[in-house]
Formats: structure tokens, C-alpha cells, sequence
């Protein structure tokens, strides 16, 4: 008889497949499962020699294949699908047993299927990965979350699996119920503003300084040389410098449509929930969004009076004025998802280690950059606080970039290029940076209107001016 | 024995008070119930003689006093509470009767009871209420969300309580399900977009040009006068001009801190769902969000340098340029918040009228203003399309605006004043009117890393590079 299988694995689509073969190649045994059982054949034919798979044909055998307690990583697109192979496997699963979800699922699906499979004694783990299908294979970051005793089962195998940085796994316990998920959505969310930043970048090299694909891509390959070291920056440079095979830069003929699939839709939903001026990833959804509308566009471009844009004469300080507001933009971002880690681990009783984060996010994920070291380094030191702005390092260079910053910014808005990303991002800073703001007219218009009272500077309390009576005010 | 009342009101706490008083003045009877009776009483006191009240101490004797189909309008704090009402009232009431939800709750909820009581025979109406306490007895904005029939049987009662302008009442029937609260929503969403833009202009006055509020209260009276004319703007002189018992300006004593009770929040979160790019009314959300954050910001004050702000002289050339930023950046709020409306009106097939939205809106409600006939115009004549902004009127006024809009910005970014809600519209309208954005570059991006393939301009269809293999372009 054949030896039971360390893991499992349902859904062979790319993903599944991939962190199938990840498994089997680090020495794990692996059972796998397809709903298309032909799937599951074409795994076995083309790399079953990786490693030692059991594949199976249906549910039953491919449980029993399994060693107790059974660990299952369940790969299916989220939403009901997930729910019906739960419900498909629930019969066949014995106390103890550990389903993980390893999809892109909406935290709040996964705190629910956590506390529906507890009652059941089925330990459920809800596991962001990142990394794409590549990170899949060769190593992705890992961001499990369920109890810890379900962690320890698995614990072995996912480190092993997990992109591996300076000797350590980018994989860690993230916290109980959906934190995981909650944490890779998060994780979404900034690679949004990230790419966002970079999008806004390469625009105003293409528009206001009349620069070739090739010649961006120059630029980012420099870039990411420095403190901008980045996959994303990385692999811009890539793209940019594809020429595909009508002999012109491939960046030129792909349509100006950013699609998106929810993660950065949903950290900006639960942003507004929790009161978090995400304003940075927000706009990077709503620039997708915007880019959507490409029939709306072409006709406002009819409409509308063209840009009046003069091409510029590039110069390396003008490359290095962007380079410093996309820099400057980055580190408001993060710092913004990472206070909104911080608001969700308190609100939902987490305990999130937010340097943790930065560490696992170091390899293996769509945002990995040298960055994330300073970002570890600033929880470790504990002089992150509420914000990262406000750590050393960070305000240091911010302010080091805060006069090509501005400047960039400006001459998108003269020359008519959108930056929604630079901008939120600038205006963010100026309202953190100030003790008093101007959001006391903006009470005092609330008490007018609505009654809704203010609270005043020279006496504590609550108060009402009696705008259409007497004028007087009352404490309220 | 007494004449069956033709409404009933449950809740008389400020707003369900002004509304019995607004119907009895209005010479309809009105039965009035309060869980404290003390409220009752008080009522009647002080107010029983502006017309027929019928009030109750019990909730039967309550539901006996009105004539059949009753209806009754519920007035309490949105969420659990009206579900509460809903069940205590539901054993007394009969086929027919109707329900009506006078308060700020989530349109979601709305939809959930309108079905729910459908099954018992129960009509339910979401009707939103706008204009604060003075509008509730004055005469308020209303927006009733049910069906027809059961509209019908409150539109003699409801159109006379109504705001009249021009000889029509600021109310109209919107459509079925929880639209009228969804379309309250969107109207207090404008209402933070036009709030957040008065308090940037208001900001750029005091903080770049050091202008006292009486003097700043002297600019919104005069802009008051042309197509800027509205309520807030109005009492925005008033607030400004509000001298307390200090003697001092009371804005100048009022924390700097903008509280929220859900509808902005609700909106942006509904536009993110939906797809659309609502970036004014949602940074106007955040930067309440950060207005909150008061230590953060007395701490950041301390660790950033102090902006270099040199107090200029104004002229009239600025005070026009911050006219126009503010017009041009309103006209975009009201454009997104439009098409916010438009898209939910097909998505929930609820057949929204967004001519009759602006009509309702002229008079009793907190946006009320001039402009709203503009944007009703523009639906009439059929001109509107999917965008406000490609409208000729809007066009002419954005484009008159733009220099002045683009200089007021730049300014406000060089002097390190936080206009998030002027810079996300200027950047929503230069993304808008360009047929040819950056989103190619990011859809590369997610093609590379991702395989979420891309368009290509010059053939159909879907397509995938294959990056880390071969280089080839497959279809996908």
C-alpha cells in the first residue's frame, strides 16, 4: 500500500497545480484532486516525476489518501465554489481534520467558514498566497490564518514551501478567523497604489517628456538599482522593453483597460469601514475603474480641449524629481495599509505582528522590494507607532523628497496629466502634517444644518449654537 | 368619537417631531406615538395646537387612531431599531397597511424589509429625508422608495409636506425597493463632496492668503449671489460670520475634528461595488477620516518642518480662481455622483429618473441650489448621456474654469495645503478626457506577473505573452 500523503490538494487549475508541484519538489507528499479528473491527469503525465503525488479520482479516495490529521488546500475560485467543496468534503472529513482555503477570498466568507467548520470540529485555515502562478512553483508568500494549533499541523510543510529570505520563510501565523485573508487583501491593495504610482510615472516620461517605451524601461532598470528595488519596478522594466512581434514595443498595442478582480475594491470597502484614510489605494481603484470607461473617454477627448502639452527635453533631474515623487507617494501607501492592518487587528481582535508582515512580504508576493526591510526594521524598533510617516527613516526621506514631490505633481496638474495617486498621496501628507485643520468650519456647518454639535478648543464638552433661535449655545 | 387620523408618526424625537408638526400644519391628522411617553405629552404642549394630533401611549391605540390603509411613518435611529419597530408594529397592522422608513438607513436594509414585509402583506416605503430639523417642519426634500400603489396612497400627504419650488414639491416618487434610501445616500455623499470643497476654499483663504473668517464670510456671501448660489454656501457666510460669546469668531473655536455617521461611507462603498470612479465625494470621506486622527497630526506638526507658507495679499484675480476651483471641482462631484445613480439605477433595475433627482432636490434638502436646474436641464433635454460633464452647459463652465482651476491647485500643492477633493477632481477630469490613458502599462503588469491577459488596439480578442518561457503572444 502506497504511503499516505502529507498534504492535499483540490483544484488543479494553475494555482493549485503549482503549489501541488511546490510540495511535491520540496520532498512532501502530495494528493491530488480535480473536479475534471483530466486535469488531474495532465498534472501526473507532465510532472509527476517531481515528487511523489497520489493523484485521485474522486472525493472519497482522495481524503483516505491522506494522512490524519488530513491538512487540505482547497483551490477554487472564491465565492460558492469554495462553500461547495467544503460541503463536498465535510461528510468525508474526520475531528481534527484542517481545510485550507488558498484562494483570494473576502475575509469576512472566511471568518464565517472558520466558526461554521469549528462547530463541525474541522479546523479551518484561510491562507493568502501571493506570488502568481511562478511564486506558486518556486516559492510565494504565505499568509495563513486560523487557530494556531491547525497552523502547527502545517507549519512544516508551508515553510518549506514559502519563498525563503535571508534564511527565513515568508510565511508566518498571521492571527485566528480571517486574518490571513484579511491581510493578503491588504497586501492587494498596495500592490493597487504600487502599480498605480508606477502607471503615473511612466505617463508623464510617455506624455510630458515625449519618451520611447525602451527609454522608460531604461529608466526603471536604474531605478530599481536603488532604494526603489523592487518585482514591480523589476518587471516594468520588462514590459516596457518587450517588443512583440509586429517590431514595436508590446506596451504600445495592449488597450488602456485595467481590470480588476476585488481585493482592491474590498481594502478599500473595509478601509471606509474602519475609518482609515486609505485615500492612496483608493484612487488606484477608481483610476482602473476610470480607465474602464474607455468609450466615455473618447468621446470627453472630442469634447474637451486637447492638453496643451510641449514636449519636453528630459533631464536626470527631472527623472530624478519623479523618481522621488513616486518614491515619496510609496511610502504614504504603506504607510496607510499598514495603519489599516493596524485599525483591523484592534477592531477584530487579531493581534496582528505588522513587522511580521513586512518580513514575510520580503519574497515570494507581487510587492517584495528592499523597502519591506525598512518597514520590519521600524515595528522592530517600535518607533512605527501609528504610522509609519512618522518613523525616522520614513520622514527622513519623505522630507528629503518632498520638493521634487511637489514639483512633479504640480507640472502634472499644469501640463494636464492625471496623477490621482501622487496627488491623494501629497494631499494625505499636508493634512497629517498639520495640528490644526480647517474641518472646524466643516462641524460648525454639521451644527447648522443638522445639529449634530461641536466640540470647542478653550472648554471640553459637546456644544449646539441655536443658529435659528437666539443664536446662543448650549451645551449639549 | 375622534376622526381616524390620515398618518401616523412613531418616534418624535427632533426629526419625527418637525415631520407630525409639518403634516398637522399642513391640515392633516396626524396620530404621533413615542416609546416615552414624556415626548408625547411635550409635543402636544407645546405644538398641539398647530393642528389635529391624535396622540397615543400604546402601540395598538396608536395603529386604531389612523385610517385604513394606515400609514405610518417611523422615525427611529437607522439599523436594529427599526427592525424592532417593524416587529412590535406587525401584529396590529392588516393587508395593505404601510409602513414608511423616514430615517438614514443603508439601502441594503431597506431592500431586506420592503421584501420581507411584501411577504406579509405589508407595504414598506424607504423614503429618504433631507434638510435637517428646519426641513423636517418647513418643508424637507423627500425621496419614497416602494411600490407605486403603495406610494400613491402617501403622495397627497407627502407632496404637501414637501419643499415647493416653482410651484412644484421636492418629492416624487423614485422607485421600487430601498431606492429612495439609495438615492438619499447619493445626495449625502454630494452633501460631504460640497462640504469638503467649501472647507479646501476656505483652508486656501485663511491659510494662504491669512484672511480673517468675517472677511472670508464676505466672499461666500458674494459667491452666494452667482452660480455658486446655494444653501450650504449660504451658511457657510453664517457660520463664518458667527461671532460667540468670546467675542472672537466661533469657527476659530471649533475642534478641527469632522465627525460622520455612515451615508458618505455607504456611498463610496456602493460606487467601488458598482464600478465607478467616485473619487470626490470619497476623498471628501477620508479626509474626515484624517481630520479624526487629531494626536497623529499634533505629533506629525512636531516631526515634519512647518510648511513655508508666506501669508500673500489677495486680490480679486484669486478670489475668482478659488471660485472657479470650487465650481469646477463641484461640477465633477455631481457628475460622479450622477453616474453613480445611473449605473445603480440598471444594475438593481429600479428605472432611477435622474431629472426628476435634480427637480426633487432644488429646494428643502442641504445641496439645494441653483445649479440642481442645470443638471435637471441637461436630463430634459436629453443631452446629459452617461456623464454630466459631456454636457454642453457642464462642458462650457469646466472648460471656462480649467486655468484657474489647474493654477488654484498648483498653488495650494507648492504652498503645502491639503486640497484632496480639488485634486482628485482635476485629475478624475484629465483621466476622463483622454481617449488614450496609461492602463496599458498596467494591464502588462498583470499580464506578466498574473496571466490575467490584455486587449490589443490593433486585432480582438484576449491575449497572453508568454514572459518567463518563450517571449510568444498567445491567444488567450
Amino acid at each position: 500500500m502506497q504511503q499516505l500523503a502529507d498534504i492535499g490538494v483540490l483544484g488543479l487549475a494553475v494555482m493549485g497545480a503549482n503549489l501541488a508541484r511546490n510540495a511535491a519538489r520540496k520532498g512532501f507528499g502530495v494528493a491530488v484532486f480535480n473536479r475534471n479528473g483530466a486535469r488531474t491527469d495532465e498534472l501526473i503525465n507532465e510532472h509527476g516525476g517531481e515528487g511523489r503525488f497520489t493523484p485521485s479520482k474522486t472525493i472519497p479516495e482522495f481524503v483516505a489518501s491522506i494522512a490524519k490529521p488530513r491538512a487540505i488546500i482547497i483551490m477554487v475560485k472564491a465565492g460558492q465554489p469554495v462553500d461547495d467543496v467544503i460541503e463536498e468534503l465535510l461528510p468525508h472529513l474526520e475531528v481534527g481534520d484542517i481545510i485550507i482555503d488558498g484562494g483570494n477570498s473576502l475575509y469576512t466568507d472566511t471568518n464565517r467558514r472558520f466558526h461554521y467548520l469549528k462547530d463541525r470540529d474541522i479546523k479551518f485555515i484561510g491562507m493568502g498566497v501571493s506570488g502568481g502562478e511562478e511564486g506558486a512553483l518556486e516559492g510565494p508568500s504565505m499568509m495563513p490564518g486560523g487557530t494556531r494549533e491547525a497552523y502547527s499541523r502545517i507549519e512544516p510543510i508551508v515553510t518549506k514551501m514559502a519563498a525563503q529570505v535571508d534564511g527565513e520563510p515568508c510565511c508566518t501565523y498571521i492571527g485566528t478567523e480571517g486574518s490571513g485573508h484579511y491581510v493578503k487583501m491588504v497586501h492587494n491593495g498596495i500592490e493597487y497604489a504600487d502599480m498605480q504610482l508606477i502607471t503615473e510615472a511612466y505617463d508623464l516620461f510617455k506624455t510630458v517628456y515625449g519618451l520611447e517605451a525602451g527609454a522608460i524601461a531604461d529608466i526603471f532598470a536604474e531605478w530599481n538599482k536603488g532604494e526603489l528595488n523592487s518585482y514591480l519596478i523589476e518587471i516594468t522594466d520588462a514590459v516596457l522593453r518587450k517588443v512583440d512581434s509586429t517590431g514595436k514595443p508590446l506596451v504600445d498595442s495592449i488597450v488602456d483597460e485595467a481590470e480588476q478582480k476585488g481585493t482592491g475594491r474590498w481594502t478599500a470597502q473595509s478601509a471606509l469601514d474602519l475609518g482609515v484614510p486609505l485615500t492612496s489605494i483608493t484612487e488606484a481603484v477608481f483610476a482602473r475603474a476610470l480607465s474602464g470607461r474607455r468609450a466615455q473617454r473618447a468621446e470627453a477627448e472630442k469634447r474637451f480641449p486637447h492638453p496643451a502639452t510641449t514636449k519636453r527635453t528630459i533631464t536626470q533631474a527631472d527623472i530624478d524629481a519623479i523618481r522621488d515623487a513616486l518614491y515619496a507617494s510609496k511610502i504614504v501607501a504603506y504607510a496607510q495599509g499598514f495603519e489599516q492592518l493596524a485599525v483591523a487587528s484592534q477592531q477584530f481582535g487579531w493581534d496582528l505582528k505588522l513587522g511580521d508582515l513586512a518580513t514575510i512580504w520580503r519574497g515570494g508576493c507581487i510587492i517584495r522590494a528592499r523597502f519591506l526591510n525598512r518597514i520590519r526594521e521600524a515595528y522592530e524598533t517600535g518607533g512605527a507607532g501609528d504610522n509609519l510617516l512618522l518613523q525616522d527613516y520614513f520622514r527622513d526621506a519623505v522630507v528629503q523628497a518632498e520638493a521634487n514631490w511637489r514639483k512633479v505633481v504640480g507640472l502634472a496638474i499644469a501640463e494636464g496629466i492625471p496623477v490621482p495617486a501622487f496627488a491623494s498621496s501629497i494631499a494625505y501628507y499636508d493634512g497629517l502634517r498639520r495640528a490644526r485643520g480647517p474641518a472646524n468650519l466643516l462641524q460648525g456647518l454639521r451644527d447648522y444644518f443638522g445639529a449634530h454639535t461641536y466640540g470647542r478648543l478653550d472648554k471640553p464638552g459637546k456644544f449646539h449654537t441655536r443658529w435659528s433661535q437666539d443664536g446662543s449655545e448650549i451645551q449639549a
